[in-house]
């Protein structure tokens, strides 16, 4: 029986900040299933951070893009039977070639049937499932605890990052907490699907899902704070927000990283 | 026999200022079937105005999500199966559950199919109509004038919202001028589909249908022309606008509207 | 048996200096098929230049969208079944009502279902072909040189344009260099899908299939380096070339465009 451990706030720190640098030295590409709401903003954070996008739903070809990408993303935001599809294909793909992969079970809290399809789908086993409180508490069946989130970590086989005023991430061994971000994140469309992408991208280039989960969240935390500081409402934050996942540096993500 | 009055312009501005002040307080959820050009801009001017909008089109979970929300928006821009399968099981949760729901008939004008699939959709008693010169001209089969929007808006049982350089707005008895916008507001995708979601977010917190689509056309319109003083391009005006619908204040909207 | 001329570099500046003066007198409608992640940034990069754009993929009207259309974009983004056949339909409405048309092969390189698919396309000839260097080697199964691109141009029978640091430009016959631009243009997804777009709307006033695709490179590159100097990041750049492409006027144009 393994125990939480508290993860050393400095290495965590410092792993974002070598994450961060590897993307960019890389350039991994991030093969997407993403809602049509959020696709463009996807892409452009993806390619603000230093990774290439792909986003083709093709049954014909998707299997070829997700084979030779770095990460996967499946995000049920739009849950057609295109989606369905080939999201179906590409987690096969995924898993030969093992590809790693974030399940982002958006609205599962909704709808019985994406309920149902996002378990399939952690059967399946996702590398990260990013996800909120309500999607959490849908899909678990338990309110939200540091016990709660270890349990349905351990259970599905997966690191689980509940975002959140704190971010909590878990792999079922190890718990951080992640402190960082602004309210103006939650009025702007796609945010979350945008910061599970970010997950796919520091996968991309990290082994260790736990330190690429935290890591992904602690850049999109920050970078939410340098854009609230130069905006005035969403529309300006959305801009703000590319402009800074572009521009943020190792030390700024060091100094400001909440990890706990 | 009604006969139009002409609506207190005090009136209308102060349940203008009202309604804006509840969609605040009320957070309503406005479920939207629109067209992929306009998803994000529509998802972002409904969270800058304090709603909360959701967007699937599967078969499997519309009608649940249309019937835990507090309006629907059918919006016809992008006009393909997966969408006409979503509006019948949309339309028919939304009247089971008196879900208010306000049609907008992209480019009517333009494709007869679109135009007969509108007229069907009119049968199915839309609260709101939503369009503009020229799709008013198809649908109605008339040139635009006062009494040609009364008789449609009489003949349709619907409110019915005529955007121009001066909106035109009527249910049949009242009517109403909304002078307010900006010429930029063409320069833009999605702003007509967007201000059709702003006259569903009225409609989630005020039953009268033609005071909540007076009010959406007066707040867009003012919004419009704040962002205008920001901006130097359509560019920064779409960013802008969604900074305006964000901070718009009673006394702002008061100030500038031009009801008559 | 044809050799390449040299344009006249300030023969081709004029042109494109007129041609973007056309866009903004006639207001051409530009069909688009295009993929979900570059409808909303195509839409409004077609509005700034003074376009209108209409997207719909539906199999009962497209035809009639691209009859009444100045001109017609093929972008293969997405590689879905809805579009291919929306792709078919409009080809033939574009063949019948001699409507200009261009071709977009976006990711041919990537996987081979899509570059038969778009070879089958280019036998059903587009006036333009515009593509990046990696797409350029995949269809043309050659290097990119002047000869292989003026080769490829005349096998093809369209007006080739590829776009780098340095775009290239040719019909068989003529052939020019644009070396417009600035680096953040790729950190940004969809500015090519974009460009193609303006290839269109240049093709909608100007018949000289060489001459327009030339002055689309120009105007968006040009646009592109004015966006740099007022932008921090890319989330700013794509908002200021959507503002650049709508200030933009022709002394701009011609000071600036470096076509060789």
């Amino acid at each position: 029986m393994h125990h939480p451990q508290a993860a050393s706030r400095n290495d965590a720190v410092q792993a974002a900040s070598d994450i961060l640098a590897r993307i960019r030295a890389r350039v991994p590409r991030v093969h997407c299933i993403t809602n049509s709401v959020a696709q463009n903003f996807t892409a452009n954070t993806l390619l603000a951070v230093g990774c290439v996008p792909s986003m083709t739903l093709s049954p014909e070809e998707i299997g070829a893009f997700v084979a030779s990408a770095q990460a996967l993303l499946v995000n049920l935001g739009t849950f057609d039977a295109e989606r369905r599809e080939a999201i179906g294909i590409a987690i096969e793909a995924a898993a030969s070639h093992r590809v790693p992969w974030v399940l982002d079970p958006v609205f599962v809290d909704r709808a019985k049937p994406r309920a149902a399809f996002a378990r399939e789908l952690i059967a399946r086993r996702p590398t990260v499932i990013r996800l909120n409180h309500s999607e959490f508490v849908a899909l678990s069946d338990s309110a939200l605890s540091r016990d709660s989130a270890l349990a349905f970590a351990r259970s599905s086989h997966a690191t689980v990052a509940v975002s959140g005023e704190t971010d909590l991430v878990t792999d079922g061994q190890h718990i951080a907490t992640v402190s960082n971000g602004h309210p103006l994140m939650s009025r702007i469309t796609a945010m979350g699907c945008a910061g599970s992408a970010l997950v796919a991208a520091c996968l991309a280039v990290e082994a260790d899902s736990f330190r690429a989960a935290t890591a992904a969240l602690a850049i999109m935390g920050v970078a939410g704070e340098l854009a609230a500081q130069k905006s005035i409402g969403p529309g300006s934050f959305a801009v703000a927000i590319i402009d800074a996942l572009y521009g943020l540096d190792g030390p700024t993500l060091v100094a400001r990283a909440r990890i706990g």
